[in-house]
């Protein structure tokens, strides 16, 4: 088998030697005679996957015990509507800084919930960009503050965190786990799995206890943090099987170091931007301050030398580098797994695409 | 590896040469050289997962063009609260019959949004059963009429589904794909998949299409169903490795014949029931004609004796016999994937306890 090299947004590559190990087992988990996918989320095979989990994203964001870690389903989407009911109470107001295409769809959500104040708006900008955060016009005692920390479309990522009174929540989708951060500035995270924490299918929410107090009681019991807090996020059945491969995750990142694979990931980023910007022939799509480390984005000449760009790098093993359908362009999405070797090999490309097309 | 008889009620068995076809191909599916875990949701491998995940379902529900079938998150807990936010306009009723622990927590979650009649109660009766179709008291012009078509922790399931002229909703969570049936006399069926479908984290519902139009265009676009029907289940990124092994376990139940399965599912069931009835010693939890060929659920002279069964039972390889922990006693669940040696195993057993502690 000849591994090809995966620049896509999300579901994205994984570490190949968490799908190597899960291959191994799939069938046997720990000599148990069957399957993680097999098991009862009550069992002890099962348990321990689960508690290793949570343990493992504690230490990885260094959380005190007023946090809970929970498993959900339904994605970034489902969170953009659950934020809002659980935390923005009748006659509050919730800041939100639009900063792009994922910011803007939590804004939308939480307006059929709530109110809701655009407390800085760069969301169209071209090249793209997040707000500073001295742009914010917070509104005094609001509910939250809501950011997009990275904008997995345009590529532009926040690199210092704004500071707030109100609760700081943060959709980190597309770079949950690739720096490290202070957790405790936030009141609220979340993250779909599918970019750098495993397959789509399982969404990762880390909320201060406290915040999950806050919601109605008339609100559908799933929706309720409380009960996922209150129940391990075992008030039904969880999505086992990505929660395993998150665990997997886990102890992938605890082994290579986040501290390390921070440096790993700039250094990727680093390296093809040097790319783009060697010569006019490409040219970054981002401000160069909110240059994102996950999501390079970049534009060529013209759209029908993207289209070929695409499909000879494609050819080459070099999958997924087409910009998401609602900007055009190349993207190319370097997340913790993605090897370095794999940039080396498009910045080898991009310099042979240009000497044949610039 | 010595694969275990798992009579888990869910997470569950799964076919053997499900598992091994997704084992083989884990890291590099179908010559892509990526897993499918790590594919795009919207490139070529994947679609064609989805693609066939969707015309399975069709082809053996034989659901005609009126129908959508979704790929959810969220288990039929999220599903409780879905179906009344989406069908049960304000000042509408809905009809719910209770016949258990499921149904019981789908009344409680449809109160939340709107208003319930309890058409029938059984819920708490001993022995358990379901209710007869004749004993619904159902409102005129009602919302919908909903039902749990198994109940996993009591064992009492619907032979024959009611008539009503209102939309019937059932929760098929522990037997869709067990037995052929009408879909057409259904306005929504749902189902987590962890029993008979395929791993925990994805959500079988088959929906008729003017159902999904009643929704308020207020309620979070991730809880409409109308979202998901007009993006077929891709308005966000879906739980895709949940949805392949759940395409591939389609693929299974068509190889074997859906009326097949069905024959053997009845014939696992009457050899087990038969054993229970053979003397005094063990004694069946669900009226006779309520007895579910999923899940068979029976009692031992007492609390002792189950847990030494449960035990001893365990150590021969048999597992997940332990009652749900709300109801206590012995419980198998025998799911399409579960093979009939397995339950020769469990009679040979039952024989050989009763001879020890009778």
């Amino acid at each position: 088998m000849a591994r090809v090299y995966n620049f896509s947004a999300g579901p994205a590559v994984l570490p190949l030697e968490v799908l190597e190990e899960a291959q191994r087992e799939l069938t046997d988990f720990g000599g148990s005679g069957m399957s993680i996918m097999e098991a009862s989320h009550r069992g002890k095979e099962y348990s321990a996957v689960h508690e290793e989990a949570v343990a493992g994203t504690r230490e990885l964001l260094g959380l005190s015990d007023d946090y809970a870690v929970l498993f959900l389903q339904g994605g970034a989407s489902t969170q953009f509507a659950m934020v809002p009911m659980n935390l923005l109470g009748d006659g509050q107001t919730a800041d939100y800084a639009n900063s792009g295409a994922w910011a803007s769809k939590a804004i939308k959500e939480a307006k059929l919930i709530g109110r809701v104040n655009v407390a800085a708006d760069c969301g169209k900008e071209i090249p793209t960009r997040v707000p500073r955060p001295d742009e914010l016009r917070l509104t005094p005692g609001a509910a939250y503050v809501h950011i997009t920390s990275n904008e997995t479309i345009s590529g532009a990522q926040w690199k210092r965190f704004p500071e707030c009174e109100a609760p700081l929540v943060a959709d980190m989708s597309s770079d949950i786990l690739s720096r490290p951060f202070d957790a405790s500035r936030f009141g609220l995270i979340y993250a779909g799995a599918q970019k750098n924490l495993g397959p789509a299918g399982m969404t990762l929410v880390v909320i201060r206890k406290d915040l999950a107090g806050r919601a109605s009681e008339r609100l559908p019991t799933m929706l309720r943090y409380k009960t996922h807090v209150e129940e391990n996020s075992l008030y039904n059945t969880p999505p086992c099987f990505a929660i395993y491969i998150y665990m997997l995750v886990g102890r992938w990142i605890r082994k290579m170091g986040l501290d390390a694979l921070y440096r790993r990931n700039v250094d990727k980023a680093a390296k093809l931007y040097a790319a783009i910007d060697a010569g006019k022939f490409y040219r970054g799509t981002a401000v160069r301050e909110c240059r994102s480390d996950m999501n390079v984005t970049w534009r060529l000449p013209s759209e029908e030398l993207e289209e070929r760009f695409v499909k000879e790098a494609s050819k080459q093993g070099l999958k997924g580098l087409k910009g998401h359908r609602s900007v055009g362009g190349l993207r190319a999405s370097l997340y913790n797994a993605f090897p370095p070797e794999g940039v080396d090999a498009l910045v080898a490309f991009m310099q042979d695409f240009e000497r044949r097309n610039g």
